[in-house]
């Protein structure tokens, strides 16, 4: 059985507003070196058979939103 | 100036109700070969300077629940 993580991230371009408000409750507590924080998705997948295209589908599909997400595969 | 990944996901003794969610539709679409889908966050986080005991303090604060997820870091 294969392993595939998805990564959904918000468009560079797009702000990411729950981001923004835990980059600011981390400064408040004091962490000072923060400069930004951008929250993505991890989506861990069970597949068997694997075949990357297939997982291509299901982002396209269901688990990303290509108007305002980026993702990325990696096989584990 | 540092960018570092944080992985936070449910432990893997708890049911993660989204991931099974997603899991059920996608294979209802057809992607029969999915076994499992959990779903967890990657929060990006730009730090400067970067301390590795920083960053997981900050999990341990803020961005991660120790009681039911566990969390990694991965310096870019």
């Amino acid at each position: 059985m294969a392993t595939v993580r998805v990564f959904v991230t918000l468009k560079p371009s797009l702000l990411d507003s729950a981001g923004r408000t835990v980059a600011g409750a981390l400064q408040k507590l004091g962490y000072s070196e923060l400069q930004d924080a951008r929250i993505g998705k991890m989506i861990e997948l069970q597949v068997e058979p694997y075949s990357e295209e297939r997982v291509k589908e299901m982002c396209d599909q269901l688990l990303a939103n290509p108007v305002i997400e980026d993702y990325r595969i990696e096989k584990v």
